[in-house]
C-alpha cells in the first residue's frame, strides 16, 4: 500500500516556485466556481502518521485557497452531546454544505484505527467498520460530494528524523511531546492496521491518495495538484444522472401483497378502547421513566396516506409522556440548508439524546414514497435509498436507539370519507390541500411503492409494523402496544448490548448478533397472512 | 404581585366541559394560521413554584393543541458545548422559528432566581440580570415574536397540600422527592426573590401572567385562554411597522468625522512589512497556544467597503494559527432558516467554544450598514439594532470572549483602482459583482452610516479599531498588532474575571467593572485626532 510513498519523492525550491502560482490560481478558480454554483460539497480528509506533516499540509491549503470558503473540522474527544448519539452523528453535523470545502483533520477513520491498535476492536470488527464507511462514502458521492482521502506516509526513519527536526527548532519544539516519541514504538502496528484498513476502504468512488510526507514541497504540491485536478474535473463534468438500474423485479401472481393482506375491517369498540388506551398509556409512561432507558434513545417513525390518522396516534403517545422528554418532528419540504446536504441529513439533525424520544411525522421514507412516485428525485436516487436507509437505521440500533416504525394503512373509501369530514370542521380544514386530492389519483402507484418499501426495509433489527387504520381505535391501540413491546424488548436485553455500542463497535456487533437470534420469530412484525394479526382485542369482521 | 392568585380561583367540572371545546378549536385555528403564515414565532414560558402544576399545564396544552407544531424546551444542567459559550447561547439555539410554538420549561429566569436564593447572586446582580432579560425579550418582540410568560403560583399551604396529594396516589408518588419537601423550607425565600424579579421584568412588551395553581381546571383554562386570545389578537393585527423614531441627531459642523480624520496616506514599505508580519504572526501563534486562552474564546469581526482588504487581512491571521482552532464565517444573505429567527441568531450559532476563534467576514453590523442604506430593513429595525448589538457583544465579553472588531477604511479612488485590478485577474474576478459597482454610488450614505455605527457601538468593552487600509501592508500589520494586544490584555487580567463569568454573573459584573477602570485610557481605540494613531511603524505622510 505504501511502497510508492517510500521512494524519496522531492521537489526543488525552484520547481516549487515555478509550479505554485499556476496551481494556486487554478485552485482559487475552482473554489470560486464551487461557491457560485453551490452544487458540490467537498470533503478533504487529511490522515496519516503523526508528525508526517498533516498540520503543515492543511496550513498550505489555507495559504493557497480562500480561507473564507474552507472549514477545518477537528474531532477531539466527543462532547457529551455527541456521546449520546450514534458514533457518526458528529461527522454528519460537520458535513460541509454544497459549495463549501470541509477539511477533516481526524475523521471516521481515526477511531477504528486507534481502537484496533489498542486491541479494543477485533479484526472482524475493523472489517465491519470498513464496510460501513464504504457505504457512507458511496452515499456521499452519490449525493454529489467530492470525497478526497489523503494518507500522508512516513517511513519510521523519516518519522524519527522529523520529530528530531521539530524538536531542534525552538519555534516547533513544543509540538513534540513524549506522546509523539511513543508513536515510534507503535509505528509497525500502525502500518499494519492502517495498510489493511486503507485497502479495505480503497473504493472506486472514494479512493485513497497516498502521499510521501518527508519532503514539505513534494507533499504540498501533490495534495494541491490532486485537489485541483479533481475539482476541475468534477466541475466540468455534466450532471448527467447515471443510467438507472433495471426496474425493481415485480410479478403480481395472485394480487396478494402485504397491504392487500391486511384486514382493514378490524375495529375496537369505544369502551374496550378506553380501557386499553388507559392501560397502555400507563405502561408507556412507566417505560419512559424506567432508569434503564437512560442507556437508550427512542425514535418513532410514522408513515401513512393522508388522513390515515398519524396525528391522532402521535397525540395518544405524547399524552403519556413528559413533554420534556420528547420532540415531535413534522417532516415537510426540506429547507434551503437541508437541500445543501445529503437527503438523510435533515433526520440526523433531529436524533434524540439518551433517555429522549423523537417522533417523526413522516420520515426518511419520503424518498422511496412521495419522491419516487412524484418524480421528485431520479430513479437511481430512490433505488439506492433503500440500503442507505437500512444503514441509517442500523447505525441507530448500534448506538442503542430503539427504532419503531409504523405504516398506517387505510382504504381509499375511508380516506375519501375523512377528507369530506375534515372539510366540515373549521380547525381541521387547513390539513387538506390541493396536493392531498391530487395524491389520491396515484393510489395504485403509492401502494406499489409501499410494498417495495416494506419488502426492502423491514429488517430484523427494525421491522415495519403495518397498522390497519380504518378504525382509529384499533389503530391507536395497536400502535401503543407495539411501541411498549418494542421498548420492553430493548430494555430487557443485557445492558452490555447497548452500553459500549456507542464507541466500541465490535462488542456491539456481538450484541447485535445475539439480539438478532433472540428476535428471530419476533422479526416477523409484518403480518404475512390474516391469521397472524397481533392486535385482535375486540376486533370483529364485517 | 401574587395577591390575585391567592383568592381561591376554581372552575367547576361542568363549566370546564362547556368551555374546553370552543377554546380548543380556537387554539387549533390559531396554530394553523401561525403555521401557514410562518411569520410569528411564539415563546410560552411556564414558570413558578415546584409542584404548582407546571408539568400538568404543559400536558394540557399538548392535549388541546397539535403536538406536531409544539416543542417543549427543557433546560437541565448545561451540556459541555453550552458551558463553553455565553449563558444565553442555549436559549438562542432553542428559539422556535417563525410559525412554531416553543414551550419553555425552565428559561432564562430559572438560573438567576435559583442563584439569588442560594446567595450566589447579589440583589444588584439580580437587577442587572433583569435589565438584560428585559432587553432580550424586547428584542424578541420587536423581531415579531409573541412572548408569553406564565408564573404559576401556590400558597405555602396549597403547595404542601399538593405534595401530599401527589404522594398519596401511587401513580404520582414517584414525583415527590425529599428535594420537593425541602422546597417548603425555601418557600418564603422563593416568594421574596421571585416577586421582586417578576416585578423587575414585568414589561409592557412581555408582561407576566400570574396564574393560581391550586385548581387544575382553573389553571389550565386560564393559561389556555390567555394563549388563545393573545395569538388571535396578534394574528389579526396588521403588520404596520411602528412609527419610526426621530432620525439620529446629526450636525456636520466642520466636516470632520472619525473616517475623514483617518490618515489614509500611511504606508509600510515591503521590507519593514515582512519583518513586522513575521514577528506579529509569531506573537499571535504563541498567544493562540497560551494555556490561559482555555478560559476564553475569540471573536474577530471584519467590516469594510468592498475591496478594502478584509480577505487578505484574514489570511494573514489564519496563517499564524492551527486550522483546527479557528473558523472563518463569510456572512452573506441569510438562509431560510436564519430568516425565520431574530437577526442576531445567525451569528449566535457560530460562536466559538473556549480556546477557539471565529473570524467573521462581515458581521452583525450589516443591519446598520447595508440593510440600513439599501432599505432592506425598516428604519425602526436598524435604529434598535445598535443597542441589541451592544447587548450581544456585552454578553460575549461577560462569558470571557475576546471580541475584536475592525473597520477597514479605503478611499473611493483606491477602491476603484482595486476593482479595475481585480477585473484583470481571472481568479479574483468572481469577487466583483454588479452590486459592488452599485454600492459605489451610495458612498456618502455608507460613510454616514459607518460614522453612526462607530459612535453608537464603540464601547469601552469592545472598541472599534478603524484601520487605514489604502496601503495593504500598513493595514495588515495594524490589524495583527491590535489583535495581539487585545488578546494579551484579556489574558493578563486576573483569571477570576472570566472563569466564573460563565455561570455566576455577579462576580463577572464586578470583574467587568474592574476591567473597565483598568481600560479607561485604552478604550479610546477610535482615533479622534491624527496624533493618536497607534500604528506608526514605518508610516509616512505624503
Amino acid at each position: 500500500m505504501f511502497e510508492s510513498a517510500e521512494i524519496g519523492h522531492q521537489v526543488s525550491k525552484a520547481r516549487y516556485k515555478e509550479l505554485v502560482p499556476g496551481l494556486r490560481e487554478a485552485l482559487l478558480e475552482a473554489q470560486a466556481t464551487l461557491f457560485t454554483e453551490k452544487k458540490v460539497p467537498v470533503l478533504i480528509l487529511i490522515s496519516g502518521a503523526d508528525g508526517a506533516g498533516k498540520r503543515e499540509t492543511i496550513s498550505v491549503l489555507y495559504e493557497w485557497m480562500d480561507p473564507r470558503y474552507l472549514s477545518t473540522l477537528a474531532f477531539e474527544a466527543p462532547t457529551d452531546e455527541e456521546r449520546e448519539r450514534p458514533a457518526m452523528w458528529r461527522y454528519w453535523r460537520a458535513l460541509p454544505p454544497k459549495g463549501r470545502i470541509g477539511i477533516f483533520s481526524g475523521s471516521w477513520y481515526s477511531d477504528p484505527i486507534r481502537m484496533r491498535i489498542q486491541g479494543e476492536l477485533s479484526e472482524r470488527g475493523l472489517d465491519a467498520r470498513a464496510a460501513q464507511i464504504n457505504r457512507f462514502e458511496t452515499m456521499l458521492v452519490n449525493e454529489g460530494a467530492v470525497v478526497l482521502k489523503f494518507w500522508i506516509h512516513l517511513t519510521k526513519e523519516a518519522q524519527r528524523a522529523r520529530f528530531e527536526m521539530l524538536q531542534s527548532d525552538p519555534n516547533t519544539a513544543w509540538r513534540v511531546t513524549p506522546w509523539h516519541w511513543e508513536r515510534l514504538q507503535t509505528y509497525d502496528k500502525l502500518q499494519e492496521v492502517s495498510s489493511h484498513f486503507l485497502r479495505m476502504t480503497n473504493t472506486a468512488t472514494a479512493p485513497w491518495v497516498i502521499v510521501e510526507g518527508a519532503d514539505d514541497r513534494y507533499r504540498a504540491l501533490k495534495v494541491g495538484q490532486v485537489i485541483q485536478s479533481t475539482l476541475t474535473e468534477r466541475l466540468a463534468r455534466k450532471d448527467t444522472p447515471p443510467a438507472a438500474n433495471p426496474p425493481l423485479p415485480q410479478a403480481d401472481v395472485d394480487g396478494l401483497n402485504v397491504l392487500s393482506a391486511l384486514d382493514l375491517t378490524q375495529t375496537l369498540p369505544d369502551k374496550a378502547y378506553k380501557a386499553e388506551l388507559a392501560q397502555l398509556q400507563g405502561r408507556l409512561s412507566a417505560l419512559a421513566r424506567d432508569p434503564r432507558l437512560r442507556a437508550h434513545s427512542v425514535v418513532v417513525a410514522f408513515e401513512g396516506a393522508d388522513a390515515a390518522g398519524k396525528g391522532g396516534a402521535i397525540r395518544r403517545i405524547t399524552a403519556a409522556l413528559d413533554a420534556r422528554q420528547f420532540q415531535v418532528v413534522p417532516v415537510a419540504a426540506p429547507t434551503e440548508e437541508e437541500r445543501a446536504q445529503p437527503h438523510l441529513w435533515r433526520f440526523w439533525r433531529h436524533l434524540p439524546r439518551l433517555n429522549h424520544m423523537t417522533i417523526f411525522d413522516r420520515t426518511w421514507y419520503g424518498r422511496v414514497l412521495v419522491e419516487r412516485v412524484e418524480g421528485f428525485c431520479s430513479t437511481v436516487d430512490w433505488q439506492r435509498a433503500y440500503s442507505e436507509i437500512n444503514d441509517f437505521e442500523h447505525e441507530l440500533v448500534q448506538a442503542g436507539t430503539i427504532v419503531v416504525k409504523f405504516w398506517l394503512q387505510i382504504s381509499q373509501e375511508e380516506q375519501l370519507r375523512r377528507f369530506k369530514e375534515r372539510e366540515q370542521i373549521a380547525f381541521k380544514r387547513f390539513k387538506i390541500t390541493e396536493e392531498d386530492w391530487r395524491n389520491r389519483d396515484k393510489w395504485e402507484a403509492y401502494q406499489h411503492a409501499i410494498c417495495d418499501m416494506v419488502e426492502r426495509t423491514s429488517t430484523g433489527e427494525v421491522p415495519w409494523t403495518l397498522v390497519e387504520s380504518n378504525d382509529k381505535n384499533f389503530a391507536r391501540v395497536k400502535i401503543l402496544r407495539t411501541l411498549c413491546e418494542r421498548m420492553e424488548e430493548a430494555l430487557e436485553k443485557a445492558p452490555e448490548a447497548t452500553e459500549p455500542a456507542l464507541q466500541i463497535p465490535n462488542s456491539s456487533a456481538k450484541a447485535r448478533k445475539a439480539s438478532k437470534v433472540a428476535k428471530a420469530e419476533k422479526a416477523a412484525k409484518v403480518p404475512k397472512t390474516k391469521s397472524e394479526k397481533p392486535a385482535k382485542v375486540g376486533s370483529k369482521k364485517k
